[in-house]
């Protein structure tokens, strides 16, 4: 049993030990503990005590691709919790941000031989994407995509990478949809272009031939176009793709605290994410399903593939949505990546991203009609 | 913006960012932090830094149901490290752990109006489980059930419970193996006595009507079972159901260090699980198959449904495992419980529980043939 080193874990045992007696005391005698969150939904109102975790090192696992172990290995962003304090710092961050991917999204739309156009549909710009060979399946099939960022970062064409992976893997014909955002466009204003594309691309695709797809807050707005759609009386896509949705916020998903600065993306809700959810929210209730779609009725959803990684901060989100599906009788699959921190499925030409969107890829041409 | 206290964190930001200059330094800085397990394949050989995961604490969500709250909230289990030195002190632990569940045995057997008699089959004694309603499509159907406990622990009827819940849920007739076990009784004998147990089966009933499942253990077994059946030439169950299975002895899992303390069931591998496997194992090669089924070829398995929580120690091995299947082109879904820790989707007379079974039981019913 000589392989199961017991010593090494002395100190945190002897802690947990305390635990028995009381958290009270061991919170007592253990310095630099991050407090649970106070204004978390999640937290106090339960009645029963918070777990106390020791502080501890979490090694890179030698369980993914080399390429991924690099990205698991990452430190935290430079300025993830750097929150700017009003528009002009908003709108830098989102400049940066744009800055930030200007080379993965050349090299993503170069390596997959990419036809990306910039257009407008009912005013709203969008990137058409077509790769060099649409599979004959496709051909009369498109995909939309919603773009993540916390509902702040990547305008323009730096929102389109996920999608222009989509269409390179999947050979599909893509709309990216470079949706208006905060800080001078608040909630709705995302949701009302996304639906108003939606109503122009109705027009020329059977709605049975398309699907959405996006990561994130491209993940939330996937499930509340869905919501938007049904209470207009509009025609639902044959199938999504919500990945890592950002499905709740008041960030109530356990893994928001179990998971905080074991997610090397997104940190903590004390980051810049946080922040940016309020600010698209604005005064609006956040249990406005529009706003976190966890709270909507998923009833006659389409089929869903959801798609999220066992470290991601807001892992709950994407498990409990797959849940909710399901008790909606949905046909929903659900897939979660190794040691993935919130949407490292999307790191371009890493080994395990072309699985995430092979999985999606085989779930829209199982799902959409040709 | 000021549902977002970023103040209550300030002592963790400050401490990751000192990991942008080096986490040796911040490591000198920090107390109290569990050491990167030195002999898990997992660590160092990446080459890369471990990250260094402050100390917090982890409130009971309110995201799941009130009974799931109080399991989620209950502190670690006594006795959970208290690793036995000899075949007695094991002995004593497995019997303490079947008087543990006796009453909860009663209270499943009694709420499902169960018939529950206890045989043999090729000399292994199983426990034939029959619910009040056999349900119209499952009369010339059985489920196999494996059950759980590190190799060691719940002996005689105390394994049975998971068998009599699904019996319960689903309206299946089950079998349940009381298979033999360490420390008398090490690795192959568990696999042999349930591949004996199949092989019985399968004089009686048509394979394709079968399924098979378990958790942890149980879960490792059932995956086991069909590599066995595999090199055997035997027939194969029309489907299984491995819940939360111990897929990997040699702990490589990301989950194994990143949910080490928050799983309030296992707690940690330092614990007696891991002392558990490594009395199954023996001097056997941890990586063969039979003992580690994620290493094995999953090509031909037949469908799967694969079950664990966003707390549990080992969810990596579900996913690991979800994703290997997917590879070898099965018809393999997962569904992963928020806020749960290792095989707590059997708490009996929870909501959460019946919602794992019934998914399990639908899975059974559109895989088996009738």
């Amino acid at each position: 049993m000589s392989q199961f080193p017991i010593s090494a874990l002395e100190k945190p045992i002897a802690f947990s030990r305390r635990l028995f007696l009381g958290s009270s005391l061991a919170a007592a005698v253990l310095p630099s503990v991050a407090k649970a969150d106070e204004a978390a939904p999640s937290s106090a109102a339960t009645g029963l005590a918070p777990r106390l975790i020791p502080a501890r090192e979490l090694p890179v696992p030698k369980t993914v691709s080399p390429e991924l172990q690099a990205v698991i290995g990452a430190p935290y962003p430079l300025g993830w919790n750097d929150v700017p304090q009003d528009s002009t710092g908003w709108k830098d961050l989102a400049f940066k941000s744009a800055a930030s991917v200007a080379n993965s999204i050349t090299a993503i739309r170069d390596h997959f031989s990419l036809k990306v156009e910039q257009t407008t549909m009912a005013g709203v710009p969008v990137f058409v994407i077509t790769p060099e060979e649409i599979a004959p399946n496709n051909r009369d099939r498109l995909l939309v995509h919603i773009h993540g960022g916390g509902y702040v970062l990547f305008p323009g064409e730096a929102g389109a990478g996920e999608g222009m992976m989509m269409a390179g893997y999947g050979k599909f014909r893509v709309v990216s949809i470079d949706y208006r955002m905060a800080p001078d466009f608040p909630f709705p204003a995302a949701l009302d272009d996304v639906t108003a594309v939606w109503r122009v691309l109705l027009a020329s695709y059977e709605p049975s031939k398309m699907g959405i797809f996006g990561t994130s807050a491209g993940g939330a707005l996937t499930l509340s176009t869905i919501l938007r759609a049904k209470s207009e009386g509009l025609p639902l896509p044959g199938a999504i793709a919500p990945a890592s949705p950002c499905a709740d916020l008041t960030w109530s998903g356990d893994s928001v605290m179990a998971n905080a600065y074991v997610d090397n993306a997104l940190v903590s809700r004390s980051g810049w994410v946080g922040a940016a959810a309020a600010l698209y929210a604005g005064t609006h209730d956040l249990t406005d399903p529009e706003l976190s779609p966890l709270f909507g009725d998923f009833s006659g959803f389409p089929p869903a593939i959801l798609t999220s990684g066992t470290r991601d901060l807001i892992l709950s989100d994407t498990v409990r949505t797959h849940r909710k599906l399901r008790q909606a009788r949905v046909n929903a699959v659900l897939q979660i990546f190794e040691g993935e921190s919130h949407a490292q499925f999307l790191t371009p030409f890493v080994p395990e991203t072309q699985e995430s969107f092979g999985e999606i890829a085989h779930f829209f041409d199982a799902h959409l009609a040709s």
